[in-house]
């Protein structure tokens, strides 16, 4: 265990903020941005399943170029790196015996004892292909993974500014992923915040706790 | 700033696991617990809307309640805290405009200068509800609530189980949300892991950084 104080991630999450201005001239340390890399990998997901990619970008002129796919918003062109969160456009059988064979390499036994988690996921799977909600279940799963990125980039110290407003279609143009199994949902930029800008310094506003938390 | 190291950060998040039995006679204490509803109140969303509500289950006798509307599955009764995540059911102008007081009140300032702001947000509603996501749209933001929350208890050492096999009518009746302007989405049961819960000792199981993260 190496636990953190309850003051350390109260201050951190209090210090972030969607940073509107990045210092482009600062760039994430390779062992900070590793750390963050490997925290992506480790966020749960329903079934363990993961139906997503993180397309990570810090090539200059594709960052740029990214830019006018983001309602023009700067963000893109100026953080240290671009986090392009993906989502698994459909879960099939192929999809989900992959996933178990890597439960067998990560810890031994048979296939055959996962029968039942198989026949679970499988009958989830039809399901959701059957109602049309697969892409959906899978955002969600993605939206997990941008929750846990945002702390993480928190209590390490990095800015961080999550984006909605993009376009996916060109994203996905972008960086190729048209034709592939996953698509575009949304962004985070990750970088340090520039020394003028000025919503670094606008108190965080936050509905009250006995708003949004009800005790039962 | 009050950093904490990638090795904490890592270890914790690597620590974490789907709890499977929780140990029913250890309770969360109530300085930790604070802290992690205070995250949970941080949580970033879209547009700073914050579209959700989280119900903490606390009472036994609702908890144990709970058990039948999750598919019997123990968690509810044996955590600490049950905490059900919420979502808000559409998005009106009433709605922003309490959102843009709460603005006022933090940041000072006059309400016509949020004019554009207001303008930009009630566009945003109005197509939700034409096009009928706003429900989804506050879905996907609750789930970056999840991510926080469960990121934020590994930090801390607490333990959690999300818990999206539930159903969310039953919750919804059995915690009074039924009419309400929120409705019930996902749960994640938090405490301690019961010292012989198997699943604990079991490795991690991701894909490869590899196969999930993309360089461009």
């Amino acid at each position: 265990m190496n636990t953190i104080t309850t003051t350390a991630l109260l201050e951190q999450l209090s210090w972030r903020y969607a940073t509107k201005q990045f210092d482009a001239a600062r760039k994430i340390p390779g062992e900070i941005w590793a750390a963050i890399e490997r925290a992506l990998v480790l966020t749960p997901s329903s079934f363990g399943l993961q139906p997503w990619k993180f397309v990570v970008v810090s090539d200059p002129a594709v960052k740029k170029s990214l830019v006018a796919s983001s309602w023009n918003q700067s963000q893109p062109a100026d953080c240290s790196h671009h986090v392009v969160f993906a989502a698994r456009r459909s879960l099939d059988e192929v999809e989900i015996d992959r996933f178990l064979d890597s439960i067998v390499a990560a810890r031994g036994g048979a296939r055959a004892d996962l029968a039942g988690y198989r026949g679970m996921m499988a009958g989830f799977a039809a399901k959701a292909a059957k109602e049309g909600w697969a892409k959906e279940w899978a955002i969600r799963q993605v939206y997990i993974a941008l929750g846990n990125f945002m702390t993480s980039c928190a209590v390490l110290g990095v800015d961080a500014c999550p984006m909605e407003g993009i376009l996916p279609d060109q994203y996905d143009r972008i960086l190729g992923l048209e034709g592939t199994d996953f698509t575009t949902v949304v962004a985070c930029a990750a970088g340090y915040r520039a020394a003028d800008d000025k919503y670094a310094k606008l108190p965080k506003v936050r509905y009250a706790a006995a708003d949004v938390i009800q005790h039962v």
